[in-house]
């Protein structure tokens, strides 16, 4: 075990050696393993976006087993879906590449004006396929974030005491809270540490921008003269903000955009002191071939091998 | 066992001797340990005002360590957080400082006019992180109120059942309390008399004002002459009314502020018959040195060493 | 055991031996055991109307240790309250007097036009405190009683089971009863009987006035010329209205009066055919001998040595 | 409440309100009601020696309605019997006298060498027959022992945490255990001993001989000169062996004997410090007009009325 | 915390937070607190052995309280007992000195050739009695050993998820080991270390001899020359199966000796590595005064501030 695996799974001393065994399989995984640093593939799209939007773009992509092939090909850290997608190919890969079973989603196929999420699998589905943690998606900000906090908190505690890890979405969002606000630095730092203060193990969010909403935190954050020029400094931001880098926080980009741009949100994350990328539109809405020489790039900026 | 923590725990004769035993290590920990006084350490700021608000001023404080060390440095009765602040420093710290678990919090991230709760730990996770009680704050006058009664009562049935205290956080809010009717007089008794009601052990509640909110309660008031001119009269009221002394009251004093009045807020509280301090934000904002002789001085004047 | 005792005992056969034996305890405790009357202390007022309305008038009851003495030197029938104010006292006062535990309970702090309740206490508290029985209020008029006729279902149906006895305090209340409304003829007798078919063994009601609010009952009330001039023909009419007089109704006077009201209510009561009052203000508002002078006249009334 | 019962409730601190409630019920009652002396009329030969072993002597005692009058009329403390038994008066005499619902019972109809109990009711069976507790018997010395200790062990668990008391008769018994063994002083206080530790209020057990069965307890006593030729010697030595006194020692005198004997065993059970007899057949076998004639006399005796 | 506490609790990393601060408080109860050594008084001898044969040589310790200030008083780590016993002083003493509930016992009432143990009290009663860690015996040897090894599996996987540490008292017995042999070194290591296996984090064993029991054991201790003539060897052998030192080991003496041997015995204890000593008929046996100078001997051997 590398020194920087140790550190980091010195954190978690609270919990049981089977959630530490299963941490460590993640950060040991791959091209990146021993590093410290992760990438892990999320394919939830379809039941989000409808899969016409979200595969049309790279067909292939309309079959479970691919993603399982490119997050094995590609040396990812981990492979992230739905209980559909895990169910349609987890027997196939058993082994080949650590699962994390989405245990809620939400469609966009009412129209609310806030995110409301249904759990869709449990954690004796998770068990059942071999997952080494489970997912949840948390909305800071929505009306509905309560009865989110406490099926969180209940799946989590149940998955804990099972010996799985725990990963959580938090994303901002909210009737109070436009689209710049949903990435605003102020919101983000706080959807991470409510994530991490229920007991998340690792944290998803989205690269912040340098934005704040919250008239309270805007006075600290002048006040404190906070740096947030530049995406490192926001990275760091919100990494201290997770428990002083005492929870591993990885980053989405979101929609599909050009490689240079997301090579250097990754150079960012990396020289904040972020742990990782989730990658999920960017590696599959793209043509296998083409995918797998971005991931390949990124591993390699995470890796130092780039600069 | 000194007369005084003798007394105090006679109180309880209805509780079992798990229940008994907890309060002990309560009552006898730290510099305050015997005296029939305690200062508990708070730190859920950063799940209800963002981890910017509530760390930034004194960045160290972002660490989930630096609060644990805090309370143990400073000789503390008891340090109380969230599940994810307590599971990042329980088995480093094991035993060290008795642990208070909050059971539930609330953020502001959506503009709700009135404080909403949810639950966001277990007594479960209070046995397995060793706690020796759970916390859980209710918002008498808001219209949710009820749902935290009947919460708060099943938790706490749970919790004496395996042994463990039960600390009630006890203010008044709502659509219909202004600012200032938060920490009124009549307003705040009546909160800390309904958390006793409610099965708890040690309530914790606001430094209340003169003001008076309730029409029913001015005339009583009035009619009575019951004094409430300084601060130390308004302590003798609301220890009053948790069963005339005979439940533990503690108070917070709530925003940063300065030493002076933070130091006669203390003395208001202890001869008025209070039981001591909750300090949150006042310890951890500040520089962990000045932060530590504050603490100091405000354990001098609870044990009685300087007026 | 008297004739009395054994014809109101014979009115509750379906109940199985440990409600009766319950209901026993109940009526043939204190100085009017075994005359088939029965005076209640009931203290909730301090989670009601905030602990200083309540209890500043005598400032000795906020200790919850007054309350047991009190009912106990005053010979009482039984000595109700809640949760917290039970547990305070009921390991210091085993057996000493009957226990009923209220397990719901409301505050007037948010503004809400009907009254609310919480529960906040269980059928397990009632047992592992020693309880005789358990109490619960209803407030037919109210768009809530549906919820609180179930809950009071669920809860009556436990205590039953586990051989408690079961008490409903029940009062017409709502948005379409104006303060008259609440102690008119025909609502009170509506809500007891309401009580009555949920299972209640003992109810307790306001002494009502002749009003009469519902335009059905009105036209009834003069077509069939029932009597209602009096206080007395209007406790007969109650008393009438819970199954013929073979459930137990008791009467409330509500605020603190002058002790000829409260005595010419309870001759009414009396030679009405009701079974007792349940007088909480009226005790603990008034100095202690005072309180214990007024309680001897009325238990002396009721026991027939006075008129 | 008389000191005497103050100091002996003193001794169940860790017990709920519940428990001391009805321990306070059964020192209360009947004409030793707060002597700190209790009589119990127990009723379960019909089930162990069949029911004209049991009740033919005095035809009138087949009646359950018998025992219950029985108990009532000569002012005893509690009427212990078998689920039938109870069943068959408990709505008819509810409230009127303690009842204790034994859970166990064995018959003699099978050639067993050593007594072998079966679990006859249960602990919902003594709330819905409105019971102050319940009663079980071990027979330490029988191979099957541990299976009465574990049964007894759950079900007083159980009945503790519903507020009830547990009554456990222990009588040396088994193979190695001659007749005259059964009553050996030292086999007597083991048991009685193992019955306290197992968690029982109260314990009945047999008026033991000056006899020494064990081997190592013959060396103790006679190396410690502990005294045991009087009967009251050997009471006061079984008393001792229930915890220095702080559990409370009640026996049986067995079969039918002429009064003068059983005079003659209780005021050596009142003057060594045991808390009173349990008399089955030696009532009920009787003549009820002579059976009441020698409760009277006992009652007298425990009253120290007579000598 | 020490720098040797800190190192213990390092072995038990597995655990919860909860298990290590229970732990812990046993690590630095008393006058031992804080060195890595610790003493134990063990009360069960009354159930075992009969109260005469246990009490009387010293007849106040028939007296549950007692134990309870034996233990205070001679600053011990931990009072260790039965239900009975911990349930009638668990309030009085409330949080004065850590508790141990024995989970199982037996008794020598019939003549089994080998232990038979029965379960005797809950890991509920050891939360509601505020315990910090639930005993129990395993026989290795007896036939029956295999349900005590799956009852102890059982009770403490329920114990550790409650935070409760787990002391097993491992003791060779059964058939084909006759007197010597209990106290043989092979099968005293071979106890312990299956008690180790079996998840226990505190076990208690014998003294051992020099003999060797097992052929199979004799043919390896001899080839490797495993040292065992001096006491001090043999403690280091047995420590050393106990997980090379990696669990904590204290030993009993027995039957009640001279100080002089005890003395002797505990040296040996020390300086072969051994973590300290449970002591019961030799504290509890003698009087009082000489208990605790024996006490002191013991606590200051250990200090090191005698040889």
């Amino acid at each position: 075990m590398s020194d920087r695996i140790r550190e980091i799974l010195s954190w978690y001393q609270s919990e049981n050696p089977g959630v530490l065994t299963n941490l460590y399989r993640l950060l040991n995984h791959g091209r990146l393993g021993g590093t410290g640093h992760m990438i892990i593939l999320p394919v939830d799209q379809g039941f989000e976006h409808g899969p016409g939007a979200s595969f049309a773009p790279n067909p292939p992509a309309y079959d479970p087993l691919y993603h399982f092939q490119l997050a094995i090909d590609a040396g990812l850290s981990a492979y992230a879906s739905l209980l559909g997608f895990l169910e349609a190919g987890a027997a196939e890969f058993a082994g080949q590449v650590p699962l994390i079973l989405k245990l809620n989603s939400h469609d966009l196929l009412h129209p609310e004006q806030e995110p409301l999420t249904a759990q869709t699998a449990s954690v004796r589905d998770a068990l059942r396929l071999g997952c080494v943690a489970i997912g949840y998606t948390i909305y800071p900000g929505t009306a509905e974030r309560r009865l989110q906090y406490e099926q969180l908190r209940e799946l989590a505690e149940e998955a804990k005491s099972a010996g799985l890890a725990v990963v959580v979405w938090a994303y901002p969002r909210g009737d109070g809270i436009d689209k710049e606000g949903r990435a605003a630095l102020d919101l983000v730092s706080y959807a991470v540490h409510i994530a991490a203060q229920l007991g998340a193990h690792i944290i998803k969010t989205k690269l912040p921008t340098a934005d704040l909403v919250l008239e309270e935190s805007r006075m600290v954050y002048e006040e404190q003269h906070i740096p947030r020029d530049t995406a490192r400094e926001r990275v760091q931001h919100v990494v201290q903000s997770a428990f002083n880098g005492r929870r591993i926080v990885i980053f989405s980009g979101g929609a599909k955009t050009d490689n240079a741009t997301i090579l250097e949100e990754v150079r960012a994350i990396r020289d904040g002191g972020g742990f990782g990328s989730i990658i999920g539109r960017n590696s599959f809405q793209r043509e296998r071939t083409e995918a797998l020489g971005l991931l390949d790039q990124i591993i390699r900026i995470y890796r130092g091998e780039i600069p």
